[in-house]
């Protein structure tokens, strides 16, 4: 039987000794927790993932969603499940206090989402959708809209959609079909099919608002035309005492890889009554506010599967006895030596521990920033923190995503022929990571926002935010000698990821398809050094408080031989990637479209 | 709905043009195979993997196996598909004609291995353990044992298996418990429980041949004490009449992450009748034997799926409009251009197709060698054909099933959130691509099986095998101005192999570990420097057959394209790889394996 940790002493090593968030007390939001808050909340959180969510996910991988005569049947245990993580408040973690939430920062919920995600991803979907509706509810109602759906979605009384796709149309939005009709009563009648609706329709609340972008007929062609609807899936009076079903229903529930337990619905709408939410034709708008939280989200799924899939694995490999360590027997009692001590099984673990460690010290940051983006009083400084989130939030949803499943599948191999078992678990984490990399815009689509939009916006301005904080880290430490064995690798691709930017730019300038045709890999080269900041980071922190004296001498000892590690075996993709890049675009637009 | 077509033409570019097997005609083996035959047989070929195996190929993967009351029942229509398959011949395509067999050559084999696995992996897998229970009885068994068996087996009458994993042992077969007590007929009595065997039980033919390794008591200690054996699931007299089931049993079937189709069983072995296969306590010699044919098999799965992936993605990227040109609007006709005009997209696109390509010509390469091995009349020259199939199978199962995933892959996330949905097909080869990398020996022992025993064998002759001709090729156009695109980084590339050849050599010979560390980036760099062979070859002989006029110039043309973008996009992955490789132990081996 699979086992899940939350690994809390990391996640508290993150945000009090690498990031130091404590110093940011006197900010709105970090006000309202104060380290021993934090604490607190994340073994709470750590409980209802361990103890709650856990044990159903498996249930939820078999099992599945059932779809009989229009209605959603999520499977056995999960609505009472859902009951006692909404009694516990967990859906308004992070919602505004002024409607209900808890009001607590974003770092604190991702940190959460982490635990959630590695516990049961199809069942943290029904919340974090939830979540996803509220911000943008929170973002751009009306006063009465935020009094009315804020509280019974941030207790879960209500749950909440986000519909943005239509059969024909998923990246290219502009595209869309769907009607929203101006009625007499300031209400909408909104008409279209919406695809891969995740937690669309189920029976662990008695509401579902539905978060709909739609045309509102005469407006402006394409994505410009496009509006954001309030569609509840039951009507209410202005108690919130239901009465009668609104006009959207679920058609079918998508066969899928993974996340079994998640309905991903087909919702037909005909002339369901909807509120505009935001402006008439700025839904985009709308949408890509809440977009930043929701890729960070994103981000958080594929670090969460890597990690169980890691515990798992290492779990296996100091369970299974299989051949002699090479450099003598080591328990010459058993038949066979536990298969940790093979280089090739350390190689597959140390990989997936360096990037869980790399990338829950990147994401946390990048929450940070975010809070920081709202809270900061300094404008300038909440400027930059502003600027750090929307330039590598397409780092985090790609980068995170794409290492999360191949991390994941790196821990099934640790099975060998196991791993291939549905029983051990580890297929489930594979299955469930793969959907990260294709929802909430492909990682591709990542790749292009991150070097055709946020490079070259304000003329370069993003990219500061992340590249002052490199540069002066490798200054701050280019004398330190003890800090050489990260500075220089750091060094050396930060050199090269300089060097990638300045191609891209230089050669997207003059023709935007040599930009495009680099951008997988250099968010991939990006992702790599943000990475290996991070561990540079780590490790000056652990040299600290060894120095000064620590009864958790292994543990600071442990982040730096994962430091070194990543220095070695993970930094020096930036070189076979920088070739690639600059390698431009002539060799993939060559063969004519006819000829694959 | 996915398609597939068989890659007749590129077959044919690789066995006549690359690999000119005409030249053997002079030889056994080869002399039954002229180029009027081979090609029939491949279009025979492809008729039945797309007409007969891949209309099944979702409904396998939909319905799986189904075990009842100690009886597996095969997904609907593969009984009726397995009988036409095999009343074609196809079984015993390779096999020995002294007993049914076609005699054909094993290269022709594997290249009917790949279209049926594209087609339907799981189906062919019942086939394919029947060759290899084959290819183990007519090296190995009596003449009695051979003219029994092979003709039941060949014409597909009865299916053969391999029994190597018990529940605690997999790769270190040393640990078996299995039991062989003999019998005063000869005979011998056999107990025991074996795991994970593929096509175990089904019912699609009256009789299944096991091959099974078990240990007969007083024996050597561990891996030596192993002997093989023929264990049939039914007793039968002399003229091979069926009569009592022998006591084998199946006591289960796996439920796992893909393969669905092929029934993956738990055998009990309760005093089973069985004769011994090949002689005492050889039993790994003789698995040994068939296990570069085997791993030769595997490896083509991979490419399979990615082939088949490949395809679909292409389809799809011609269909699915969605976005613009960004070079300007390419179909102003349509509400928005296919996506195939992106350059992210047609970077996916050309890495699966430069892999498709060259793992063809690789796998051909080394399955034609395999066929040389044994038909080459001059001894030294079957000695070289033996080295080099010798060296790289363990490159060719492993590389060609890691990229060969990926691959399958990419072509999921071609198709975006469609990807994921069961009915599109692409996340089935995604999950029936992954059992390729676990079995056969998991990749991680392909790996060490180079380094470790494969490249020191002999003071390092086997290397020669495929360093020789690297580099005679290199020096041969070296002043070859128009090669030089191509040379040059297979050039590079080349040079790195050795480096890490030298270093592995230097430092492993110290300290075994070192190279243990570094054999899994070492394989990955053996297969990108030998794939990047291939295209060197392929490009040379398409600017041969452009030099000299075709009216294919579009074919060869995209030879070139694609050789182009492997070496721009492909080649650079060797200088990452030979950091990694060289970055040694340390870093891997410090961790406290409690720390973990």
């Amino acid at each position: 039987m699979p086992v899940y940790e939350a690994p809390l002493r990391d996640m508290r090593f993150v945000i009090h000794e690498l990031l130091e968030v404590d110093k940011y007390q006197n900010l709105p939001i970090f006000s309202e927790a104060p380290a021993d808050i934090i604490d607190a909340v994340l073994e709470e959180g750590a409980k209802v993932a361990q103890e709650i969510l856990f044990p159903l996910n498996q249930v939820g991988h078999e099992e599945g969603c059932t779809f009989k005569d229009g209605e959603v049947t999520t499977p056995t245990g999960f609505k009472e499940a859902f009951a006692e993580y909404r009694e516990g408040g967990w859906v308004g973690l992070a919602g505004n206090a002024e409607y209900g939430g808890q009001g607590l920062p974003v770092f604190l919920g991702t940190a959460m989402g982490e635990m959630t995600c590695s516990a049961n991803l199809a069942f943290e979907m029904y919340s974090g959708l939830t979540t996803g509706a509220c911000a943008a509810i929170d973002a751009h109602g009306t006063e009465e809209q935020k009094s009315f759906y804020l509280p019974r979605m941030y207790s879960g009384e209500w749950t909440g959609t986000m519909n943005l796709t239509e059969p024909h149309c998923g990246t290219d939005l502009g595209q869309m079909r769907t009607k929203a009709e101006p009625q007499d009563d300031g209400s909408y009648s909104i008409s279209g099919t919406k695809i891969f609706i995740s937690a669309g329709d189920h029976d662990m609340a008695e509401n579902i608002i539905h978060l709909v972008l739609a045309k509102i007929p005469g407006g402006p062609k394409g994505i410009k035309g496009v509006s954001l609807f309030i569609v509840p899936k039951v009507h209410s009076d202005s108690e919130g005492n239901l009465g009668e079903r609104n006009g959207v229903s679920a058609g079918s529930i998508e066969h899928k890889m993974g996340i079994n337990g998640n309905a991903t619905c087909v919702l037909n709408y005909d002339n369901a009554k909807g509120w505009l939410l935001g402006r008439e034709h700025k839904g985009m708008e709308a949408m890509f506010v809440m977009m930043n939280a929701a890729r960070l989200g994103v981000g958080m799924q594929g670090l969460a599967l890597s990690e169980i899939s890691y515990q798992n694995a290492v779990l296996y490999a100091n369970d299974r006895l299989q051949g002699r360590s090479l450099s003598g027997v080591k328990e010459p009692e058993k038949a066979a030596d536990p298969i940790i001590v093979h280089p090739d099984v350390r190689r597959m673990l140390m990989t997936m521990r360096s990037f869980n460690e790399g990338a829950r010290a990147f994401t946390a940051w990048v929450a940070v920033n975010l809070d920081l983006s709202r809270a900061e009083q300094n404008e300038e400084a909440r400027q930059v923190a502003e600027d750090l989130v929307t330039l590598v939030t397409p780092v985090v949803k790609a980068h995170v995503t794409d290492v999360g499943f191949e991390c994941a599948n790196i821990g099934q191999q640790c099975l060998g022929g196991h791993g291939y078992i549905r029983e051990h678990g580890m297929e489930q984490y594979v299955r469930d990571a793969r959907i990260a990399q294709l929802y909430e815009g492909t990682n591709g689509i990542q790749a292009l926002d991150l070097v055709g939009r946020k490079m070259p916006a304000h003329m370069g301005r993003l990219l500061r935010a992340f590249f002052h904080p490199v540069d002066n880290f490798i200054q701050e430490n280019a004398d330190n000698k003890e800090m050489a064995e990260f500075v220089m690798p750091l060094a050396k691709g930060f050199a090269r990821l300089q060097q990638a930017v300045a191609w891209l730019g230089e050669q997207g300038m003059k023709d935007v398809e040599q930009a495009a045709a680099g951008a997988t890999d250099f968010q991939r080269m990006f992702g790599t050094v943000a990475l290996g900041f991070m561990w540079a980071r780590m490790a000056k922190v652990a040299q600290a408080k060894l120095a000064a004296g620590t009864d958790e001498v292994d543990f600071y000892e442990n982040k730096l031989i994962t430091a070194r590690f990543y220095m070695a075996r993970m930094m020096p993709d930036t070189s076979s990637l920088l070739a690639k890049v600059t390698s431009g675009k002539d060799t993939l637009m060559a063969l004519d479209a006819a000829a694959f």
